[in-house]
């Protein structure tokens, strides 16, 4: 009984921790996150996901659509990935929760990256350009941040 | 008398030089700074500051809403300055031409940085989530720069 | 006759291979790419170019409209194009699809660089404060990228 409890006190918490952050003054927003870094040798990787937890939790998942694109270096993010628990979990999480990782074409060809080289990637998630998918989410009303 | 004239002489440069650098060009203008750097061993936090007061330089104070995001590694802006003479004059500087210094909630929990710790740094000046008020301001017509 | 048709292969494939990559959904777009950096220490002047010329080929050059706004360190690009024959066919071929190379002045004066010591600079590149440029840029529709 007692840890029937307890396990319902941490459900509690898992669901009212993010709930407590929300603020409603926030109201709806978009957001795309620009990752052109290496994330071994620069910002890391887990900090920008970090990030982007922490905004979905501010604002709630219901009112924010959140795209994280990725090219050049950024692609490291995914290759990181595939040999990283932690890293995994993350970009599960974030993507249970809807965040799209969108995928450079031209980073793809020019490097000779294949899609089983980078961790949950599917021909869905694959975009022609980085940088024109920045200008066209926010033209699209996107705000932009470089985590 | 000639320690007078020298004296108005520098007055009036001082107040000359930002205000022949102004362009009409520019009209009325919102930008929000977004620091989540570490200023130490990376983007220097004086240079940061040296842009946004270049920036209301060529404006004008009066035509331009600036606000300073600061978060992670960011909050280190406000540290330093606890230390750096300079540092702390530019802040008070920049903060009596009406820019804003906000810090984010998140940092301040998940690291466990009291208001102490950061200079001048006061209760309304906290935000719930540096990322989320980074979206909100672009969402209400605030530019976005990553200095 | 093979020399001739190897020769015209060549070209078409020149030619296709941007026009292949472009992708209509893009539409009509305008971009701002903010280079403050110092590209020899830090994120190469080369990469930043290559998005440029990438963003261009997916969207077409006459769907897009680019400034690229130096600032800072960031006039360290067409400083180290003098040297580089590279950096400069890049740059010349950016320049004749119509890609703005905007020169802060507040730059030059602080750090009392001629527009001599630039690669192809001239009077009408010079702007009066980069940051402000990026604020109106934006203002006037531009989406900000930061490579």
């Amino acid at each position: 009984m007692t840890r029937l409890l307890t396990l319902i006190a941490a459900a509690f918490l898992l669901i009212a921790g993010p709930l407590a952050a929300q603020d409603d003054s926030y109201g709806q927003q978009k957001a795309v996150y620009h990752i052109n870094f290496d994330g071994m040798s620069g910002t890391s990787y887990r900090s920008a996901m970090g990030n982007v937890q922490n905004h979905i939790n501010a604002v709630g998942a219901e009112n924010i659509e959140i795209a994280v694109v990725m090219h050049g270096d950024g692609l490291g993010l995914l290759m990181a990935a595939k040999d990283d628990d932690g890293l995994q979990t993350r970009i599960g999480g974030l993507k249970s929760q809807n965040v799209r990782f969108l995928i450079c074409n031209n980073t793809l060809e020019g490097r000779d990256i294949a899609l089983d080289d980078l961790y949950d990637a599917w021909d869905e998630d694959v975009v022609p350009s980085g940088v024109a998918e920045l200008s066209k989410l926010q033209q699209d009303g996107y705000t932009y941040i470089k985590p």
